[in-house]
C-alpha cells in the first residue's frame, strides 16, 4: 500500500498511462450521443425494417472474409459480393463469412433476401446502439454483443457492437471495424488446434462469443490496475483532480455494466434453447462461458462499490487535508495573538505606568512572552492539536 | 471534457438553450397536482365510470381525423360524429380514427355504446393521470400510454396521454392536443412506404406505440446533453446554481421513469397475448420494441446513477472552491500577525530598551521581518498550502 | 419556482397552513406507541381470538348503521343490537350494517356468534394496529385496511382503520369513530345514481374501497403541496428549521407507505379469488382498483426520492449560505490586517527612523493603505471571492 | 416535539432510563463472539452431530418441568430424568416438556434415544448460535427461534434460544435459562382458560411461539421509545454523545432483524406443510402469526430508516450547532479588526500628523469607531448573519 | 465500550495484532490481478479445456495422498502417479485422493483420461480464479470452493481455491497448497471416531466442504474482532489512519462475500440433486450444511452494514474533533482581539486625551480588560462554546 519510498517521477510515469484510458468514458459517452439522435432524428417514423446503415463509418472499406472448414481441410478467402457465398453454403462444411464494416447496406440486403433473414433483423445488426440481444427463429440465431477492446495506441477502452448470424452450414459474423480479435479461432482452424474442425457452427459460435466475453476480463484489468492506483493516490497524496479521476471510472464502469449485463441471459437462452441449430455436448461449454458471464457481472459490481468507498475516502482525505492546514495556520495565529495584546499594554502612552520607568521592565516583558509561547505549545501539543 | 477554450459567451449561448427544458419538471409537477386535485376532490365517491373529462384543456377545437385503408389505397377524412364512422367499420379496411382533443366528452360516450366499450375504459381515456396500463377483453384491446414529447417553442419537455383501443378493423387513438406526431405513419399509409399497407391494425397499433417509444429516446438524448453541459460546467466552474439544474434534472428523470416504466410490461403482455385481434407476424415487431422498452429504462437508471455522481462532486467541487479562498485569505492572515507582533514591540514605550537607541535597528527590523516572509512563504508552499 | 415577487407575508400565510399537516406523523407516532404498548402489556399471553378492544376510545357512544338495498328501492335505519338485523339479512336484498366506534365490544361478540365469524377475525377488527389483510373462507371476505384522512380543523393526516366483511347478502364496516367519507356511496344508494342499486354486496364492498384507496391520492397532494413549498423555501430562505419538516415529511410518507403497501396485495387477492361471494363482472372494477394502488405506490416512492433530493440540496444550501457569512467576515479581516501591519511600523519608537520626520511621509502611509485595498479589494473580485 | 418548558432534570431522568438499554447491543455482541468462537474453534473437524453445548451456562442448574393435560385436567409435575417421560408419552394427553438450562447434554442424549431424534437437530439445540429455522420430518417437527427479552433489572434486551420438537402427543421446548415467559400459558392450562385444554400440541405451539413473536413487539416499542427520545434530544440539544446512541441503535436493530427475520418463513413453512402433526383448524392461527411476522419486519424496516434520518438530521445539527459559533465568533472578531486598525493609524509617531493637535480629534476617532461599530452590526443583523 | 482505564499501551499492543490482518485484503487484491492478467494474456484464444496451470507456483513438490477406507479399516499411501490409483478405484471401499499443488498438469490429465473428467472441469480446476460452481454429470460431481484460511504467521486472511470430484467410489480434492485443514477428517477415518467408515463418499464430501463453510465462521471472528476494535478506536479515540483500516475492512469483507456468496447455490443444488452419487441419508447433513451457507451470507451483510455505519461515525467524529481545536482556539482570539484594541486606544498620540493623564487610569484600563475577558469567558460557558 505504502508507495512513498518510489521515486516521485516513477510513480507518476505509472500513473501517466493508465490516466488516458480513463478518459475513455467521456469520449465514448460523446461517440452515443451522435449516433442516438441520427437514430431518433432520421428514423422516427420511418417503416420498421428499413435498412440504414446508423453508425459512424469506421472504416474505409468493407472487408467480407470467407473461413470455410471441415475435419478435411480449411480455405480462407475474400469476397465481394453475395454471389460469391453461393457454392459454399450448400456444402456440408462450416462457412464462416466475417464481415467487417457495416456502410455498405447494399451487401447485407442481399444476405437478407438469400438467407431469408427478418428485416428487424437486419435493421439490428447496422443499428450499432442495439441493446445486446438474442433472437432464436427455426432458421437461424441471431445474437448482438458488445466487444469492449483496449486500444493500445490511444489507449482507451472502445466499444464496438459484433453480431452474429448462425443457420444451418453457416455463420455470419458482423463487426464494426476490423476483426481481428478473432484471428486466434481463424488460426486455431486452420492449423488444426484443438477441436474446432470436428465440430460444427455452433462450437464456432462458441468460440467468437468466448472471445468476446474474454475481453470484457481484459478491460477490467485496467480498470482495476486504475482502481489500485488511484487508491494509492488517495491515500498517499489526496489532491482535487482525482474526483475527476473516480467520477469517470465510475461512469466507465457503469458503460462496462451497461454494455454487459444482457450478455448472461445471451448465454442463458443459448443453453435453454433446444433448437437444432445447436448440439448436445455444445452444452458444457456453454455453461462454462455462463460462469464467466456471472463472474463477470459480479467483479464489476465489486468494483463499482470499491470506487464508492473510494470516493468517500477521497472527500474524507481532501477535508483531513484542510483541516491540517488550517490547524497549523490557526495556531500560528492563536500564539501571537495573546503576544501582539502583550506588547500593545506597553505601547500605551499612560502617564502613570510604573512599569515603564523599571530597568529591567523590558527584558521581564520578553521573558512572560518565551514563557506564554512556551505553555501555548506544550499545552497544544499535549491535546495532539499539531 | 475540457472546454476552457470556447469563448463563455459560446458556451453561456449553448447552455442557455437546455436550462429551459430544466425548468419542465416543475412545470410539470405544477400540472399534475390540479389535475388530481379535480380528480380526487370531484371524483371521490362519485359512481366509477362517470365520463368526466379530469384534464386540462388544452385546445380549443376537438378534432376526429379518420383514415381508411386497405393494399388497394387510402382516403383520409375529418369528421365530426360518430355516426359518420358508421359505413367504414363494416368493410374489411382498417379505419383509424384519431381523436385530438378530449373535453367533449359526447363524441367518447357515442363511442362507448356503439363499440361497446366498458365505460372505466372511457373513464381512463379522460382522466389524463391514469397510470400507463393494458386491458385485454375479448373483443378489443385497449392500452394508455404517456408521451414525453420535446417542445421545441418552449424549449420544455411535456408530457401527454395517449391511448388506443384496438378491435377489429378499427383503431382508434385518443390525444389531449394534437396527433402530429403520428403524421409520418399517416405519410407511410398515404404514400404506400413500407408495408404499412398490407398489414392490419395491430400493424398500425405498432406503428403508433413504436413513435410513442421512440420519443423517450429523444427526450434521453435531451437529458443527456444537459447532464454533459452540466458535468463540464460542474467541473470547471462549479456555481451554487447548479445544485438546483441537477435537483430538477433528478426529478425530471424521475418522471420520465415514472412515465415510461409501465410500457416494458405492457408491451411484454401484447407478445404473451394470444387474442385474434394480434396476428402471428406482429410477434417480431413487438418484440424489437420490447428490446427498446428495457434499452430505454436501462439509460434512465444509468442517467439517474450518473446524476447522483455529478450531485456528489457538485458538493465536492463547491467545498473544494471554499476551502481555496479560506486558504489563500488564512495565509495571508498568517503571515502578517507575527509582523503585526514584530512592530508591536518596538511601539513599547520602555525607558531602558537598547535597541531603539541603535542607529541601524528600524533596518535591522524590516530585515527580520522580510526573512519571516520569505522563510513562511517558502514552508507554505513546500507543503502545498497554497 | 422563483417566488421573490411575493410578499414574505403572503409567503408565510400559504406555507403557514400546511405546516401543521406536517407537525402530523409525530402526533400519529405518540398515538401508535401507547396502542402498542397496551397490546403487548395486557395482551401476551391471553389466549388468541380474546374479544378486547385495543384501539383508542375515539367516539362517546358506538352508532349502527343499517343500509338495506335492491333495485327497487333502499332504506337507512339505525340500530341498536344485532337481533334487529336479523330480519335483513335474511331478504335476497342486500344489508349494509356499518358500525362507527369499537369500544363497546358486546355487539361485535353477538356479530361473531350470529354469522359464525371467526374469533381471530373479530380480534383483528378490534386490535387498531392490525396489519392491512385480506382473509377469505368459504363464508366470507374479511378486510382491514388503513384509512388516511386529512382532518381539516386539526389539519393533520390522521390514520384510521377500517374492517369490511362480506357474506352472502351482507356486507360489515367497521370504523374507528364515523362513517362520514362513506356517505356520498350511501347517497349514491338512496338517490340511484349509477348502477349500485343493481349490484350486489361485492360491488357496494369495491365502492368502499375505492373510498378509501382515492383518499390517499388526497393525501399524497398534501404532501406534494407541501414538497413544493418546502422546495422553495429550502432554494430561496434556506433556515435551520427546514431540516425538521423534511424529517417529519420523511416519516409522515414512510407511514403512509406502511399503511398503504398491502393494499396492493388485498386487491390482487381480490382479483385472483374465486369465491362465489365475487361476482364475475366486478373484474374490471378490482383491477382498475389494483391500477389505482400501484400508482399511489409509485407517487409515494417518487415523493420519498424527491424529499431525499431535498435533504441534500437543505444541507447543500445551508452550508453554501454559512460559507458565504464566513467569505464576507474574512475578507474584511483580511483586508484590515496587513493596514494593522502598516500602522503598526510607524507605532514604533526607534530613534532613527527617516520616515518620522518626513513632512509628507504620513499622507503617504495614508495613500499606500488605499492601494492595498483597491488592490486587495480588485484582486478577490477578479478570483469571485465577494 | 418541543420540550423546551420540561425542566432539564425531569429530561434527563427520562432518558437515563432507556440509556441502559441502549447499551445492549455492545453487550450481546461481545456474548456472540466468544460463543462463536468456541464453535469453530473446538468444533471445526469434529463429526457433525456431536452433542456438545456451545453457549454460556447461565444458569446453576438444569429444571426439566412436564406439563400433561387434555380436556379432562392437567398436571405439572418436575423431573430429574427421561425414563420418568416414559409414562406420560403413551397416553392420548398432550405432554409438554419443558427444559430450562442446556449444558446437561446427558438427558438431552437420552431423549434423542428415545425420541429418535436426528443428531444434528441434537447439535443445533445445543448450539446456541444456530440459525432460527424448521425441519420438518414425518415424526416431529423441530423448530429453533430467537427470544428477545427486555431484562428489567439490567434494562437490556437480550437474545435467547428456544427450540421446539413437537411430536405425536408431546411437545419439547428447550430454553437457555428459564421459561418464566411461558408461564401464561401453562397458567391458562391449568386454570382453563380459553380453548387450549381441548387442542393438541401443535396449538400449544402456536400459542408458545405467538409468545415469542409478541416479545418483539414489546422490544420494538423499547427502541421506539428511544428513537423518539433521541429525536426530541438530537433536535433540542444536539451532543456530540448522541452518535454512539445513534450508532447503537442501528446495531441493535440490525441484531433484532436477524434474530427475528427467519421468523417469517418459518411460520411460511408450518402454514403450507401439510403434516399429520398439525390439525386442520390451526390454520388461521398461524396466518394470524404470519401476519404478525410480516408486521414486526415491517417495523423494524421502518425504525431502520429512521434512524437512519436522525443520523442525517445529528449530523447537520452538530454542523448548525458549530456554525452559530464560529459566526458569533467570527463576528466579533471582525467589528474588533477595523477599530484596531484605527487606533493604530493614532498611534504612529510621525511628525507631521495635523489630526494629532487638534483638541476634539480624540473623541472624533470615539465617534467614528462607535459609528463603524453600529454600521457594521445593523449590516450583519440586516444580512441575518447573527 | 469504554476502554479509557486500559493502560495506551495493552490497548495498542491488542490493536497492534489485527492490524496485520487488515492488511490482507490488498495482498490479495495484488495477488488475484497478475493471475487474471495471465489468463486473459495467455488464453484468449487458446481452444477451451487447454490444461495449463494459471495460479501461482505456491509449494515446490506437487503431493498426491491416498486415503482408502471401509467400515473394516483405513490405509494412507503417498503416491506419484496415476497408475497407483488403479487397483483401487475397483475396490468397493471409498478411495479418497487428496492431491496438493496444481502446478504439475501432467497428473492431472492422466486423472481426466482414466477417470473420463471434461476437459473444461479440468482447465477449471487449473485456473485458481474460477468462480464457485458446481456441475452435475451422470458420472460424477465437480465442487470449486474458496477457501478463507487464517494465516497465522503472517497474520493474514488468505484465499485459496478446493475443488472436488465426486465418483463412484472416489473423491479427488485439490488443493493449491496443502490439504492440513482437512487432517481432522483424515483423523476421524483413521481413528473411526463418528459414522464417518460407515458412510460412502458422499459423507466424505460432505465432511471436507462443511470444513471450508467453517473456515469461513472463523474468518468472519476475526472481522469482528477487527471491528470492535475499530470500533473502540474511532469512539474513543478517533484519528486519520482509521479511514484506511476501515476502508481495508470493507474490501475484505466484500472479498468474503464475493468468494463465499455462491456456495449457497451449490449446497442447495446438492440438495435437490437426485443423483446416484448422493445416498438419500445425507441429506439432513447437506440442509445443516446449508443453513450455515445462509448464517454465514448474513453475518457478512450484517458485518458490512455495521462497517457502513462505523464509517459515518469515524467522519462524524473526525469531524466533531476538528470542530473542537477551531472552536478552542477561536475563543482565545477573540478574547484578545477586544483587550488588543483597548491597548491600542491608550497608544494613541492625541496631544488631548485626558485619560492619560489621570494617575490611576493605567489600572482602571487593567481592570476594564479583566472584566472584559471575565464577562466573555462566562457568555462563552453559558452558551457551552468551550
Amino acid at each position: 500500500m505504502k508507495n512513498s519510498n518510489i521515486p516521485n517521477e516513477v510513480l507518476n510515469k505509472i500513473i501517466e498511462v493508465p490516466k488516458t484510458i480513463i478518459e475513455a468514458p467521456i469520449n465514448l459517452l460523446k461517440q452515443l450521443t451522435p449516433k442516438r439522435k441520427k437514430k431518433t432524428s432520421s428514423k422516427i417514423g420511418l417503416p420498421p425494417g428499413s435498412i440504414v446503415y446508423l453508425g459512424e463509418k469506421k472504416v474505409d472499406k468493407v472487408t467480407i472474409k470467407v473461413t470455410e472448414y471441415d475435419e478435411a481441410g480449411a480455405e480462407t478467402y475474400e469476397i465481394k459480393s453475395v454471389e460469391e457465398i453461393d457454392p459454399f453454403t450448400d456444402t456440408p462444411q462450416v462457412t464462416w463469412v466475417s464481415v467487417c464494416g457495416l456502410h455498405e447496406t447494399e451487401f447485407l440486403k442481399q444476405v437478407g433476401e438469400k438467407f431469408k433473414i427478418h428485416p428487424l433483423v437486419l435493421e439490428d445488426i447496422l443499428n450499432t446502439d442495439t441493446r445486446p440481444k438474442i433472437e432464436i427463429t427455426d432458421d437461424y440465431l441471431f445474437i448482438v454483443m458488445k466487444l469492449m477492446i483496449f486500444n493500445p495506441e490511444q489507449k482507451i477502452l472502445e466499444t464496438e457492437q459484433v453480431s452474429f448470424i448462425l443457420g444451418k452450414g453457416f455463420l455470419f459474423s458482423f463487426s464494426e471495424r476490423t476483426d481481428e480479435i478473432f484471428n486466434p479461432v481463424r488460426d486455431r482452424i486452420t492449423s488444426q488446434l484443438g477441436k474446432i474442425r470436428k465440430r460444427g457452427g455452433d462450437y464456432l459460435l462458441y468460440a467468437l462469443m468466448d472471445i468476446v466475453v474474454d475481453n470484457y476480463f481484459l478491460a477490467l484489468e485496467k480498470t482495476e490496475e486504475r482502481i489500485e492506483l488511484l487508491d494509492d493516490e488517495v491515500i498517499n497524496n489526496p489532491d482535487q483532480s482525482q474526483i475527476q479521476s473516480i467520477y469517470n471510472l465510475r461512469n466507465l464502469l457503469l458503460t462496462i455494466r451497461k454494455s454487459f449485463w444482457p450478455s448472461r441471459e445471451i448465454v442463458n437462452q443459448l443453453i435453454k434453447d433446444d433448437s437444432d441449430l445447436l448440439d448436445e455436448n455444445i452444452e458444457p461449454y456453454l455453461r462454462d462461458l455462463y460462469d464467466h458471464t456471472i463472474h463477470i457481472n459480479e467483479t464489476v459490481e465489486q468494483q463499482r462499490e470499491i470506487t464508492n468507498s473510494l470516493m468517500e475516502i477521497y472527500l474524507s482525505m481532501m477535508s483531513n487535508k484542510m483541516n491540517e492546514v488550517m490547524k497549523v495556520l490557526t495556531v500560528i495565529a492563536t500564539i501571537f495573538i495573546p503576544l501582539t495584546f502583550i506588547v500593545g499594554i506597553y505601547g500605551m502612552n499612560f502617564k502613570y505606568m510604573p512599569e515603564l520607568e523599571w530597568p529591567w521592565a523590558y527584558f521581564a516583558v520578553w521573558g512572560i512572552m518565551i514563557a506564554v509561547v512556551v505553555g501555548m505549545v506544550v499545552y497544544f501539543r499535549r491535546k495532539n492539536w499539531f
